[in-house]
Parts: structure tokens; C-alpha cells; sequence
């Protein structure tokens, strides 16, 4: 067993990301080499050939070491389903409620999804940004880890997470990414997208229409993207920039207001997700007086490997 | 010239129906046949000769007689371009504006659509549609006549329309229908829906949900509609029902409180569309208080085209 290194993978619907990691004391994580492979959603329950055929080369050069697994992979349609964790849920939780087998005499860790009943008085779910989360609090120190903060996971499904005194308290999901995604590519709102280009302009007007709308009128002004095209008030180039602007602005309105019931005020909040949509979110928050701080996903994330593997190490040592 | 005679064609973007009606004086207006054929998206600009392929027996067994066209027909993508007349518009100004040209010695008459500012201050558009209001209109008697009475055309995009003193005074649309649809069959809300079935009761749980949601909540309410299937709070079943529910129970709360700006309260509305869904936008109005009236949706359309037909026959005669 090499102590100093593990496998740190990421295994959404379409896409499998495997890091081979390194973590020697008092240093900050190295990723030696990474690979790519299909998602959950591409895999005939072929989960244990697929690892192995693409770490094979890292183990058999390093020898045998713990991998450590979040996302989808962990879902029913995955390799091992892993239980979803009630919240308010703290670091230790979760690394506590990691799902763990072995193959070909590997110690495989798959973490949990979380559930909560949301602001909104349903139940919510997530997996594979409780990763992130887990890696967010890693980083949060001080008299400020104690205070309540908002942690927003820009994607298909936005996650709203409200992480308190090491926990994460309760969070909500939209579907704002989804929804862009179909609207974009599937509906009249959008047509010819060849020549389209983001437009901060436009998309702080789609955002402003969002803040200035009553309850039950998304559905309204979404279709005036397509009348205001029509009519010429739109260019067909920015469409998509005002489209996603109402989308994020009625998001970003909607799930402030949720979140508010919980906190006392939210003057900033920290973004983690693919850079260019985690900017439109953070346009769309500072224009209603936000702060929001973009942080990097990937060191983020691989923070939350390393809370999981380092947790992981007595029990390495004992067996 | 047959002058009891004429034809009259509700060419959409998918479908082509053509009517040939009988207006005999003091009669009810007859149906003594009808033909289908392909929508103005599936038409290589052939317009003309798809029509008289359709119609021609008629005109072979009954002579020339006048065409009325409505739909998408008119559109940038039809036929000819039939402009967009303003609001507020009255009967006359809608028969007026239609746009008239001539075809191998058939008159053909294609009715404008309408363009307004809505009550949301965006432009707002509508083509087919107004050849129902026309129909509604000319329904409409008495006392009735001269009050603001709100008119809903369920759809792909649904139209409220409100309708005063003769005059459309203005309408507003929502995505509903497309997005329902979107949903439906491409997003991860709903799965398997081959023995999905109608629940009156959980599409009023959707209506509900959404009376209560503050701005901006959609988004969170819709992913709702997967959590509770994971969480098995919700039938995958019912889910599209829960679906309908929420989006027609938005549409109707943010449309309400759009339209009741311009009028002194609602408490009844007329509907006009396919019967299913607007039994559906029924129990939704009904749920929050408002009365609402299934029209017959092809009667009110023949009353339309009769009232085009009527103002046509002075020119006719003229000729």
C-alpha cells in the first residue's frame, strides 16, 4: 500500500474524471495524472472493468491504494448505491456515511448523496456537489466557518447550499440549467444559435425583467424572447443572453428569498462551478446587491477528496 | 360564383384543415366537407398548388368560391406576410386588415394577426388566434358585449385575452404548453410515461404548490416534481399530472394578476381550446375562485371565418 496516494474519481451521468492524487504531509494535494472514460449513464453495470481498465497502468506502477468515488456512480443506476444522508449533515457525516467494498483488493469509498425538505417545504436531493461542499468547508476557517454562508453550485441542477457551524444546514434545487439547455436547443424562443454571442448587457436585462416580475410570470416573459425578436427589440444574436439572464435572474430572486427565511441577510456568497456560467451568476447577484465570489471547482473538489482520504486513513491502517 | 359557398382553412404550422361551408340566410353556417393536409413548416413555399390539390373537386363540382385563411399561413413563413394589426382592435379592423390576393381566380383572404403591448410592458404576438376572438366576439351579445371579460385560448402558447366594448383590448401569452411539453418528454422530471395516467387530485397538489410560490420559485418548485418521485412522496404515474398542475397553476396565478391591472376583478373567464387541456386550465381557475366556461372550439372558429365571410360579400358582389 502507498500511503501517500490515492484515486480521487468523478463519476457523473456522462462523464468519468480519475485523478491519481498525491498527499504528502503539510503539502497541498498534487494530481499526478488523470484519465477520462464514459459516464454512468454509457455503462452496462460494467462499473469494475472500466475502473480497472483505465487505472490499471496507475497500480500496477504505484501498487494498490484506497480510490475514493463521488456522483452519480453512487446513485441506483450506479456501481454501488450509496444512501442519501439527511441534513443538516457535517463534514464528518459524510465521510462517515461513505458507502465502502472492496474489489480486486481495492478499498473503494463511494459518499453519499444528501437529502433535506427545503426552504420551499419539499424534499431535496443532491449528488456529487456534496463533494464540493465537503471541500468548501475544508477551506472555510475562523470565526467566519460559524457564521451562516451560501454556497451556490452553478449546473444543470443548481444547488443553493446553506452551510452553518460545519454543517450543511438545508439547501434547494432549480432547474434553471436544464430548462436553458431545452429552451435553447428545442424551443421558438431560440433559432438560428451558428453566430450567437453572450452579451453582458442583454443578459443583465433578462435579469432585470426576472427581479421585476410577480409571483407565476416566468412563463410570460419567456415568451416575450421570442415577441421582442419578432418585433425587433431583440437582436436573434443576444437571444440566448436574455434568455439566460431571465432564467439566472428568476433563479437567483426566487432562491434568495427561500434562503433569507433561514439567514439573517445575505450580503455575499461563494460560487463553485464551471467558470463561465458561475459569472453569468455572479452578474446576476451583484446586480441585486450580492457579492458573490467565484471559486476554483477543481481544487475545490479535489479538498473534499482529501477530507475523505484522510479520514479514511486510520482505518487503512488498521486493516 | 356560388355565392352560399365558401372555403375556409385554418393552415398552422403543422396541420392544414380546409372547411367548405354552406352560409344559407338566417341558417346556421354548415360543414358539408373537409380535407387535412400539411402545415406551412412541411411546405417547400408550394402553397398554391398543395391548396388546389386539396380543393379542387370542390371548385370542379361547386365553381369559384371565396377562401378565408387563418394561422401561420400569414406568417413570414406562409403563404403571403399578413401584417400584425395593433390592439386594441375590434372586429371590423381585424376583417379589414385582413391581406386579399388573387389565385388562378379565386379570391383568397388571409387574416392578420394581432401585436400588443401586454400588461407585462413587453411586446406580445398572436397569429390563428384571433380568428377565435372573432368567432367569440360575434357570440358575445347583449350587456355582456360591453364589459372586460377575459377570453383563454390554451395551447402550445397559451393566449389570455382581454376583450372589452367590442375591442381586444390587449393580451398576454405564456410558454406553457411548449414548455410543458419540453418537460415532459426531455427532461429528467419525468420518466417512463407509458402507463402514465391523469390525477385530477394531484394536478390540483401542482396548482396548489404554485398559488403559493413567491417570485421567482418555479425553478425549485419544478425539480420538485423528480425529488418527490425519488423520495416516493409521488406516483411516477402522476408525475406529469403534478407537472400540468404547476405550470397551468402558474400560468393562471401570474396571468390572473397580470390581467386584473385592467380590470375591475375577474370572476369569470371563457375558454377555447382543445377540451382536454382546457378542462385542465378549468379546475385550475376554479381552484382559485374563478368560473370558467369551456367554448366549443370549432364552432367558435367557423363563426369567425363566417364573420369574415359576411364582410367580404359586399366586394364579392361588387366584382
Amino acid at each position: 500500500m502507498t500511503e501517500s496516494l490515492f484515486i480521487a474519481g468523478d463519476w457523473g451521468t456522462t462523464n468519468l474524471r480519475l485523478y491519481l492524487c498525491q498527499q504528502k504531509p503539510s503539502q497541498p494535494l498534487t494530481i499526478l495524472e488523470t484519465q477520462v472514460g464514459p459516464g454512468v449513464s454509457q455503462i452496462n453495470g460494467d462499473f469494475e472493468q472500466i475502473f480497472f481498465d483505465l487505472a490499471g497502468d496507475w497500480l500496477e506502477e504505484y501498487g494498490l491504494m484506497p480510490v475514493i468515488l463521488s456522483g452519480m456512480v453512487g446513485s441506483n443506476i450506479g456501481w454501488q448505491t450509496a444512501p442519501y444522508i439527511d441534513c443538516p449533515a457535517s463534514a464528518e457525516q459524510i465521510v462517515r456515511g461513505r458507502t465502502a467494498f472492496q474489489a480486486r483488493d481495492i478499498e473503494f469509498s463511494i459518499i453519499s448523496g444528501l437529502k433535506t425538505l427545503n426552504p420551499l417545504g419539499t424534499p431535496d436531493l443532491m449528488r456529487g456537489e456534496e463533494l464540493q461542499l465537503l471541500g468548501w468547508m475544508r477551506t472555510a476557517t475562523g470565526p467566519e466557518a460559524d457564521m451562516a454562508q451560501l454556497v451556490v453550485l452553478p449546473g444543470t441542477h443548481n444547488k443553493w447550499a446553506l452551510v452553518k457551524g460545519g454543517k450543511i444546514e438545508t439547501f434547494v434545487t432549480a432547474l434553471t440549467g436544464e430548462l436553458y439547455a431545452l429552451l435553447q436547443n428545442h424551443s421558438v424562443l431560440i433559432g438560428n444559435t451558428e453566430s450567437a454571442d453572450f452579451s453582458a448587457d442583454i443578459f443583465l436585462q433578462g435579469v432585470k425583467v426576472a427581479t421585476t416580475l410577480e409571483p407565476g410570470q416566468l412563463l410570460q416573459a419567456l415568451f416575450a424572447t421570442r415577441s421582442r425578436q419578432v418585433t425587433g427589440e431583440l437582436s436573434e444574436l443576444y437571444a440566448s443572453s436574455y434568455l439566460s439572464g431571465l432564467l439566472i435572474g428568476s433563479d437567483v430572486v426566487g432562491s434568495l428569498a427561500l434562503m433569507e427565511k433561514r439567514m439573517d441577510g445575505i450580503s455575499s456568497v461563494d460560487l463553485i462551478g464551471d467558470s463561465a456560467l458561475s459569472h453569468c451568476y455572479q452578474l446576476a447577484l451583484e446586480s441585486v446587491g450580492v457579492k458573490a465570489e467565484l471559486r476554483d471547482a477543481t481544487q475545490i473538489a479535489l479538498s473534499g477528496y482529501q477530507a475523505v482520504y484522510e479520514a479514511l486513513q486510520p482505518s487503512l491502517h488498521n486493516s
